[in-house]
């Protein structure tokens, strides 16, 4: 499917209609790979901060630079359609949906935190990282205790 | 299980195994959310280029941005232990294993035509834009070509 429709906007020819406007489920899936990319340099830079791994300052800079660099783009995904799916499970809360400026707030402290992690990663160690790093994981905490569906 | 590593950060208590060290699983999870990441991205910028919706130029040069961010991010998730997996399907080509100089030369090339797209989106209008656009699809064609399995 994705060969066809690049291939498509390569000759300019009709491409599937699920590619022409973002369904809910292509929103959802979106949000979804998101947070799998900002887990994955997230518990990796867990893992240098609570000394369970040794601490590498180029690798950790360069995943805050990641994070700072996903978490403005996890808003976008949560998109009228997207509250719920029949073929793509979502865990966002039906609350999120009818208390959206509040869910946008706490989308704006996740970019100021991780924003300020990646700026604190160009000078300071692993002990002067740590409460930089706890404040980007209270944000994402604070977000899933009010949005996030239980598992 | 995420608020469980989360707390766990915060609390500087034991998390989850899986937490502690990136497996393959982790690792095809994550490729595969940026894949959807820029798919979303890039779908909505090729309904520009086609003409299928208005060109929005702060629109599709944010999501130009947003491809050059990624692009640099997906070579990271093809680690040694992902090359199959029993719980996440990958396509991966059985390839890309042992041709990987060729495989980072085609992510090396793609992080240089989207960063070349979003330079262009600065300034260029979306008849400008049209080859730097399809210079990018040529570079996700080129790689899928090759070590993508077919469907």
């Amino acid at each position: 499917m994705k060969k066809a429709w690049i291939l498509g906007v390569l000759l300019g020819l009709a491409v599937p209609g699920w590619v022409m406007a973002a369904s809910g489920d292509d929103a959802i899936e979106y949000r979804q790979g998101l947070f799998r990319a900002l887990k994955w340099n997230f518990s990796d830079m867990g893992a240098m901060i609570q000394e369970r791994k040794p601490f590498d300052a180029a690798r950790f800079a360069q995943e805050a630079d990641r994070l700072a660099a996903l978490a403005p783009m996890l808003g976008e995904g949560f998109i009228k359609g997207s509250e719920k799916s029949e073929t793509v499970p979502t865990r966002a809360a039906s609350e999120l949906w009818y208390q959206r400026d509040r869910f946008d707030q706490l989308m704006q402290q996740l970019e100021e935190k991780t924003a300020a992690l990646a700026e604190a990663a160009k000078h300071e160690d692993r002990d002067g990282l740590r409460p930089y790093f706890g404040q980007v994981a209270q944000a994402c905490k604070a977000c899933h205790d009010r949005y996030r569906e239980r598992d």
